[in-house]
């Protein structure tokens, strides 16, 4: 259970109070304001506040004095237009702010995207809480045997459940004795900022991430992919969805140019040229490499 | 006239319109938005957007589920923990995007405060109007003596006269010129990014800058400072009065550390230690540079 | 005439005086190492400082303890799964400084990039130059009718001629006002951070920039590109000679995926899904904008 | 031991053959080039490679076509005068890349410096070593009843060792079970990027961190504090140490001015003046909280 009920009721007030701005409002967003979606375990994203919306893109690039906006159908040609011209800065005229709830070991990727502002729960001033991701048996894979960072096929049931015995032991282990550690009933306590350091990966931080749409259209193409762990694909995924109603036509152009699109190479370029006019092009006889050529085939449908 | 009547009807449209949001609202942001204040004499500044205000700092710093805020004096007491701490992050939770329209010599010392968001208005795409920036005759002043970055006494009526005289003349006859060069009546016209680069430094440009408070408040401390250039401190005094509105806890720390703080080196504090035992300290026995010495006695009230 | 006898003594003598390092060194680096090459009438770019070559990327990439290289087989498939996969961080592994002269209005573009460190000849402090960018004819040309924000035909030679009269007039006249103004031969003398704004945007300017080669590369992805103006694409051009010397198996994996490719969109992609598949694709059916369409055309061969 | 004897033939290699090279060269950082320093028990720090010297720094300052540099006086008066006055920028023209091995406690605080470039060593990819931080007794305190973020009093031996067996019987159990989950010996092997999960946060990792001057400084003044962590106060301590023959000119400005300065408020600065007028200022008439105070104290020698 991710939310307690207090935490519900501090949220219920924030979602009781609408009040009066002049500012530019996401009709789209405000639905989605202060929800915890879950995700993982244990794991949520809510949105704190957002800036912006499809025209404030439209706004920013026109430079305009008022709301910068023309037609729709203008507005999403535009849109377009900065997408496919890799134009980035009116995007980063709109911006959100998250309140996430995660795993160390996934919040240790998602901080590597420097372009954003953090504040995490500080281990050194609180005390983290009893909260480990324990996969779904589903969830747990061997190590594949074509790509050196990912998951191959899923592990068999006994071997699953051997796993599953490890990781809740050793979390609650771990848990108890960073309790006994810091605990100040009859003795001294050992500093927070130290006894944190015998707990595991698995257990769950929080932090505000605050990041401009340009720089979060990049993290969701990495993290959103296919290739990406699992465990942090959900998140993407899971923003991807409010992002959707937040700001609907640069989000169906982000779907079409980015995640949907893929970036051919010269070699691969003029591979297409050459299928196109009939040539029948093998990965021997394309100049990629084994590993491009299946990306290859895969983008242009051919996997 | 910085703002024609027909942008002033757009401006007056948005801010009849308020509309319902369940976000974080700081009603001295609200009263501001939109409205152009007047800097130099074609430039202004105005609030575009703003995200957060004093409560969203503490929010972040204590990672809440709700508003995340206490008592207005514990509150208070955090931002100037979090301010003399240099614990920047919870500042950079705040957000604010404003139009400006400045010389392009202003322009260029601001944009080297790179962490910021700007959509600048294109001379390869657009026309440039026809205004420069003239300055009032008691702003022109002679090369500083003291300071090789500085301005010095007052020019003389006369020179003062010949001064503007020169710019005025210059402004006028470059901006026939650019119109000539890229008038297509009769002839091709030349293309407008060749054709801008006979326009002075002065003539005004516009852009939306959008930047966290963190990152504004370093822009304020060097830009708002007494050394600063007086045509890019005037911007920056005018946005110091929007940031207090918007967050009068914040930038009241930020006028205690910042503006009215001053940074004593190691020699420094050994000076002030002698001083309070009552020792007499000279430029000589201090240490210090003469440059030094002069800004230490500023700084601690005997210039 | 860029560089005067004086500058070129002192940059003759920093490459008379080769020293000893155990750091790793690009023989291919060191040849261009000070040398200014000419870019546009009177600029350059010289290479003052680099960090790092092909191998830093893979040692980085491979967390090594020593060189961190293996087969030079096996290093160039690794700098090309890094950069087919935008596996950035290894890229930012090698740093390089340049000294580049300029004239301002392509410094102005150039600064965009904001993730670089710049040094800029500050007008303040110091009196500019009498150099101004004077186009060479060939380069003079009417706005662009199918892109708004480009060059179209080249001007006739009498407009073209008419045109370089007023720039050179312009320049001339701005220059001698400028020395006019600060002058204090029998006068005050007008502070030179206000004087500067009389002198136009192709005046020419110089800054140290250091930049990685991750963010290197995304410069010169978009300035080397067609569209980009063609003033600094030239410098852009420049750059890419000593890059490819510098890292050659970076710079030739860059050719590949980025200059030479081209993103194609999920839209796109389905039409050479199509195609392939013997079908006739037209703009109509595409499901593609004219724009769109056009640059797809070009993409695969067909324009 | 934190270097095997093959990764110290690796490290002799690299020193065994010095290249010429053109770039300015610091003797004082050549001496330290690949030599691996330790910090706590297995970690160490060491300088892969390095750009630039206090030289770069006044060249940079003033835009030269030369060495830029002048008197070793007037060069060491530049350096302080830009540190004083905040001149970021000529700082930021030296940059230094640095091998680290550090527990993941530490590496979580320190990336949270954005402005750098890292390579972690990927646990999606590699298996980790065994090898944990285990603290010195010593080092084992109480959680501070003052400062609720740091440590108050050792702790008793025997509450120390009670500590120590947890942390050394938790390390090896979790290792343990870390080898069986990803062995396929007879099995499938749970994946490397979800067998980490169970890793507690004392376990060593290494990256690859490289970074300029300033931004160096900036991380320096924050974790060679007196308030920082000492597990990552030790790694800033040993870096402070090679910087200082790197840059001697600017580290020393660099501990005058920030190391060894410190900010004083407004109310700080005006409670100096009156004590300099022989005022009597006590807490209750400073302004001050009592925290404030209490570092005003210490700042200014009182305590």
């Amino acid at each position: 259970m991710p939310i307690s009920s207090e935490q519900q009721a501090e949220i219920d007030a924030l979602r009781a109070n609408p009040q009066q701005t002049l500012r530019t409002v996401s009709a789209g967003m405000e639905a989605h304001l202060y929800h915890a979606y879950d995700v993982l375990d244990h794991g949520f994203i809510r949105v704190v506040d957002y800036m912006g919306d499809d025209a404030a893109i439209c706004q920013a690039a026109r430079v305009s004095y008022g709301k910068g906006t023309k037609s729709v159908q203008n507005d999403e040609g535009l849109i377009r237009y900065l997408m496919r011209h890799w134009h980035s800065t009116p995007f980063e005229m709109c911006e959100v702010k998250l309140h996430v709830k995660l795993p160390v070991f996934v919040a240790r990727q998602w901080i590597r995207h420097r372009t954003a502002n953090v504040n995490e729960y500080s281990a050194r001033y609180s005390i983290l809480d009893r909260e480990f991701y324990i996969p779904d048996p589903s969830q747990l894979a061997a190590q594949s045997v074509i790509n050196n960072q990912g998951r191959g096929a899923a592990l068999t049931d006994a071997e699953a459940a051997r796993v599953l015995d490890i990781l809740k032991g050793d979390a609650a282990r771990s848990y108890d004795h960073y309790e006994e550690m810091i605990s100040d009933d009859g003795k001294q306590g050992l500093a927070r900022e130290l006894a944190r350091m015998n707990l595991p990966a698995n257990i769950y931080t929080q932090w505000y991430w605050k990041v401009d749409l340009h720089n979060l259209f990049h993290f969701l193409r990495l993290r959103a992919d296919a290739h990406a762990q699992y465990e942090i694909r959900v998140y993407a995924d899971a923003i991807c969805k409010v992002v959707a109603d937040w700001v609907p036509a640069a989000y169906a152009a982000f779907e079409d140019y980015r995640m949907g699109g893929a970036t051919l190479s010269s070699t691969a370029l003029d591979c297409v040229r050459r299928m196109l006019n009939g040539d029948i092009v093998t990965q021997e006889s394309s100049g990629m490499s084994k590993g491009e050529w299946r990306e290859f085939q895969a983008a242009i449908g051919k996997d």
